[in-house]
C-alpha cells in the first residue's frame, strides 16, 4: 500500500466513526448523513490536511479530527447546493441528491447537522487530547470563517447574484476564490495548525491553496469547454472562463496559477514532495 | 438603569458588533444576517448565559462572545425553519421571514452563515484573549452537540417524522428536551464555562434548563389552549400535551419542572437570585 493509499483509509476510518451514534427516535438519522458523506467524493481536502501535517514535520494521523470536519463541511455544501431553491439537482455523483433520496426538510437538516457537527469534531478532537486546544481554537476560526459569509457561503452568494445578469472576470474569480478555494485553503491551514507550523507556512499554505484552487476551477472549464464544445454552466448561460477570457488567455492564466501553487510548496522543502504530486495530478489532468 | 437592562444593552452591542463586516459584491450579506438577528427577539439564551457566568462568580462580560453565538444560533434556526419545506412561515414576529424578504435561496444561505459564524465568535474570542482555549473549545463541544443530530436538529428531525402520524407523550417530551431545552442548556453551560466553573454547577445548569425549557414549553401550550380554546399545534393537527394529559396533569408537570428548575440554582446560592427572577418571569407568566 502506497502512501497515499494509508492515509486514504486512515481519512476513511476516520469519517465513518466520526459519524455521531444515535438511537431511538433518531436511528435513522446517521443513515442520512452516511449517504452523502459515503458517496465516492475523492476526499481532495482531508487529504490535503494531512500532508500539510506531515509537510510541517508532524505524523499525517494528527491532523486526522480537522481533515474529518473539513470532509463534513463539504458535504453539507453540497447537499444545500443541490437544494430545489438553490442548484435544483436531482442526482449527485450518479446517485439521487440527499432531497431526492430523503425529502427535502431532511435533506436542509442533514447538511444543517453535519456542518454542526463538524465543529464538533475540531473540539472534541482538542477534549480527547489529539490536537492542542490553541490548534482547536485555530482551525475553528479558520474553518468557520473561510466557509463562512466571506468565504464559501459569500461565493455562492455571488453565484445566485449573478444568476440573470453577466458577471465580469473579476466576479468570477472572486466567486471561485470564495466558492471552491476558500475550503481548500482551511484544509490546508488546518493541517498545519495540527501540527503547530509557523506563520510563513501558514501564508504559503493558503498561496498554494488560491493557486490550486483557481487553476483547477479554469482547468475543468478548459476540459468541459474540449470535450463538449460547450461547457456546462455556459450551457445554463453562465459565463465562462473560456467565454470570458479566450482558450488561449484561459491556459495561460491556469499555467500560471499552477506555477504560483507549486512555488509556494517551496519553503517546505522535500517534505511537499508528496503534495506536489497531488497537485500536479489534480491540475494536469486530461479530463 | 436596573442590572437586566444593563446585560440587554450588552448583548445588543455584541450581537451588533459580531455581525461580519462585508464589501464589494458581498456587501448586501450583512443586512440580511441583520433583519433576522434584530428583529425584536427577547434574548433570553444570551441573557441565561451572562447569568449564569456571573451566577459562578465572574463578570457577566466574560460570557459575552459566547452569548452571541448561542443567538446567532437560535436565529439561523429560525430562519431555517420558516423555509417552505419546512412550516412554511411567510411571518415571523410580523415581518416577513428572511425567505419572504430575500428569497428562499439567500434565506438558506443567510441561516448557514449565522450557524458558521457562531464558531466564529467562540473562536475569535479565545484568539483575543477574552476567554481561555479551554472555554472556547468546551463552549464550541457543547454548543455543536446541543444544537446538532443529537440536540436541536433531531428535536425538529422528530417533529417532522410525526408530521402525519401521532405521537406519544414520550416523544413530544423527547422532541421538545431536544428541540428547545437544549439550547437553553447550551446558553446555561457556556456561561458556566466563561467563568471556568465546576462539574457540579455545570450539571446544576443541564437540570435547570431542562427544567426550563420544558416547563417553558407546556406552560405555552395551556396558554395557548386557554386563550384560543385551542393550541396552534393542535389547530395544525399535532399532539398537545394538554391533548395527550389533560388540562390537570400538564399543568402539574409544569409545575414540576418548574420546581426542578428553581431547586437546581441552590447550588449558586444568592448569587443565582437574578437567574431565580428570570426563570419565575419566563415560567409563571401569564400570556
Amino acid at each position: 500500500m502506497d502512501k497515499t493509499e494509508r492515509l486514504m483509509s486512515l481519512i476513511e476510518e476516520e469519517i465513518a466513526s466520526s459519524v455521531p451514534t444515535l438511537s431511538g427516535e433518531l436511528s435513522a438519522v446517521p443513515e442520512m448523513l452516511r449517504y452523502s458523506l459515503e458517496s465516492g467524493g475523492k476526499r481532495v481536502r482531508p487529504l490535503l490536511c494531512l500532508l500539510f501535517c506531515e509537510a510541517a514535520g508532524e505524523a499525517a494521523e494528527k491532523a486526522l479530527p480537522f481533515a474529518a470536519a473539513v470532509e463534513f463541511v463539504h458535504t453539507y455544501s453540497l447537499i444545500h447546493d443541490d437544494l430545489p431553491c438553490m442548484d435544483n439537482d436531482d442526482y449527485r455523483r450518479g446517485k439521487p441528491s440527499s432531497h431526492k433520496k430523503f425529502g427535502e426538510a431532511n435533506a436542509l437538516l442533514a447538511g444543517d447537522a453535519l456542518l454542526t457537527h463538524a465543529f464538533y469534531l475540531i473540539a472534541q478532537g482538542a477534549r480527547e487530547g489529539r490536537v492542542s486546544a490553541e490548534a482547536a481554537v485555530g482551525a475553528a476560526a479558520e474553518l468557520s470563517r473561510l466557509c463562512g459569509a466571506a468565504g464559501m457561503i459569500g461565493g455562492q452568494y455571488i453565484d445566485l447574484a449573478y444568476e440573470n445578469r453577466e458577471a465580469t472576470a473579476d466576479v468570477l474569480f472572486q466567486q471561485d476564490a470564495l466558492k471552491t478555494a476558500a475550503l481548500i485553503e482551511a484544509a490546508c491551514v488546518m493541517g498545519l495548525l495540527a501540527a503547530g507550523a509557523d506563520e510563513a507556512r501558514i501564508q504559503a499554505a493558503r498561496d498554494f491553496a488560491l493557486g490550486l484552487g483557481m487553476a483547477f476551477q479554469i482547468t475543468d472549464d478548459l476540459l468541459e469547454t474540449a470535450e463538449e464544445g460547450v461547457s456546462s454552466d455556459e450551457a445554463n448561460g453562465k459565463v465562462t472562463y473560456v467565454g470570458l477570457l479566450g482558450e488561449e488567455e484561459a491556459r495561460a492564466r491556469a499555467k500560471a496559477y499552477t506555477n504560483d501553487a507549486i512555488r509556494a510548496l517551496d519553503i517546505f522543502g522535500d517534505k511537499a514532495d508528496a503534495l506536489k504530486t497531488l497537485a500536479d495530478a489534480l491540475l494536469r489532468r486530461t479530463k
